[in-house]
């Protein structure tokens, strides 16, 4: 598959903090990932120019793109967001990590505010399992633990997902709906909520696992539909 | 309650079958059905000017908005789309009726491209209550009958309703998820499909009870919310 | 309304945590709960017997049942469960409390195992709203704070509740949906975590005030329907 | 794969129209639809004297089951059903036919009287797909149409599909959401309508591949589980 992975290059990558996180940069720890499963990845990174380098190619060649976003959410043009969605809507599979809750697409493609609560104090996340036989979630026992993570806690505003996948639970007392899976139009799209950029998230074998396994699971289930449009009809010929 | 009623005046209302079906005009047909109930109703009217007319003044003051539009969807600007988005995620109300199917403002808080077939054969619906207990449908028996209307029918690409109330049948081999209700940030949306321009459709007794109903329905549940945003919080004192 | 309580007599409620928690028995707190709202409340004792003393007149007149036990599950006759799921789908109201997600009914109602994890070690819950403007929640704020409860932890081997109104948070590790509301035929059922017989939850205030509120949520929307049966029907005679 | 076609013989198969729609009879022909897709398939009779036939042996190898019957349901045996609903919620698929909406088992996974309006009139069934990319789906197009079919009208009391993947249109005036999915446990099943044992239905090509895909789809995702308990564990050990 043509995975495309945007993500954004913002300032705390290159804390001290942050590099330690990821050396290579977040976004190839995310390309890298996916590479091992065989999947040709395109990176597109988001900065100050918002997604300018999200051409109208690459969106017309993604199969599945992940969006990972914070700072710039609101550099990126209303005009890439429409051709995001429009693809979405024909078929292409997204997977929003982390931030990317915030971003235009995320809200764009499920209509709510998707607001939160937070807090950064590097807590232990633990993710339940609500449904064990989920493609998603195969191979991966009950719960993931995320020994360090920003907290994200409810109510999250988002519409009732088709499929929750997994409950996050955090060492300060919340708990967060943070693997949801909800369809619109012919595709499909993956919500999860750990990966703060300044935490090693993305190197842990079940979270790299369980986004292979979305990756999958969001994948066209048709080919890329043409154009959408309201079709008119004749009545067909009842038999009496 | 205060309800803001935002229609279009378009070229097939001044259409002799137009006229036959509402001689005092569509949107004052839904006015007088609301206040029949005891609401207080404002009515905005849509044309090529767009929705100019819905102030930030008459969207600060509504509790539940109705929305009946068709030629000018795309006259209408994004501004007061995301004015009337925003409200709505904050407790707003809103029902949509007929070709607003494809109006900004729905499918801005649907996310998905609501498409539909469609003919204009003025042929017989029957809308089946899938949900005999649902408040929209009290009183109202099994089914309900337009005997004539535009056919809409599947696929609807439409998110999984929250809750499915009606499905119609239509004489020329059609089914359509008619009458559905979606759940978005703090408010309530219900889409009823029935209502062309040129069939006194909210004339029929059944119909104007299952509006009022739908109008009850929607009401916000709790005060207007304030600003959403995503609030930082600190970790409580967990009791050991 | 005619509410019936269904509780337990056992033999941890009569321990020294028990009478401490609950002097008058548990089955009176929850009545008198009601009874401040205004209902008529009957008190059915489950013991060794079974439910033997939940008569079909009970049944017969009952709007809104509660439901709590635990040891004497396996006692609780056939036809008797038989009885009062036939009057549930009927339309009649009912709430399930605690361990109740293990009684004969509860399971005969939602069709799968409601198999869970627990642990007794008296920890803090926290529960929290994921749909405030949820009847049930109204006035409650973002969350409900237990001090001392029995762990009830996911996977929850529930089908996926119509509505998800908790997520119960707990010291020790886990997230649980400890709020669900499932629609089943003409009737609505409640499902709530928490109130172990050996900590006095049903006295706290916010407990109170929720359940008295899933009472009036659960409560018949039409009268309750006859027998059920399967009809025949002819063709309508289709206008062309 | 090991499949298990559980379906009655009753005397409407004996009759002419019986005999002439399905020769071989019409467990015969599901059997040979699931063999052309590769699979063991064993055939068990349901008669007058129930499903005794259904051996523990049998039930406990079997990956998806397929259910039509009529006329015995009630003379299958609550043990029997017990031990199917058991490997059902362990992870075994199963496909409902028809008439099967009323058997014992289909009522004991869903929880609702599954009742439904019928017509045996043998009109034409038109099955609009109202999800294009849902794997039962796949290559079958926008609509499915029975020539000649019973009439299975809404309301139908069922929960809540998890999918909602067909809803069919009548030619005398009916809808019905006849193709539907379910999660029970760790299991899935599908419900389809058509399939009236005097109509050849099941010899129509669409409806062929439909249930081959069907019972692809609600195949086993894990091994089946063993016993379903609910487990005690004890506190994490909390990193601060």
């Amino acid at each position: 598959m043509q995975i495309t992975v945007v993500c954004e290059q913002n300032g705390a990558m290159l804390s001290p903090e942050g590099k330690k996180a990821y050396p290579e940069g977040l976004g190839s720890c995310l390309k890298g990932m996916l590479e091992e499963a065989g999947h040709n990845v395109t990176l597109v990174t988001i900065g100050e120019e918002g997604a300018a380098a999200l051409t109208d190619e690459i969106i017309g060649g993604t199969d599945v793109m992940f969006w990972w976003g914070h700072w710039y959410h609101g550099k990126v043009s209303d005009e890439i967001v429409a051709k995001v969605a429009d693809r979405a809507l024909r078929g292409m599979g997204m997977v929003f990590l982390h931030s990317a809750h915030d971003s235009k697409i995320f809200k764009r493609l499920l209509g709510s505010s998707c607001s939160l609560k937070w807090r950064e104090d590097g807590e232990h996340e633990r993710l339940w399992c609500t449904d064990m036989t989920h493609p998603i979630a195969r191979g991966l026992g009950e719960y993931i633990d995320i020994p360090r993570e920003e907290m994200y806690g409810e109510p999250f505003d988002i519409p009732t997902p088709d499929e929750l996948v997994y409950i996050g639970w955090f060492r300060g007392g919340e708990v967060f709906r943070g693997g949801c899976v909800f369809r619109r139009g012919a595709g499909k799209l993956f919500y999860f909520n750990p990966g703060h950029e300044t935490y090693p998230t993305y190197k842990l074998p079940a979270v790299r696992q369980l986004l292979r396994q979305a990756c999958a699971y969001v994948a066209p289930a048709l080919p890329i539909k043409g154009e959408i449009c309201c079709p008119h009809v004749e009545q067909f010929s009842v038999k009496e």
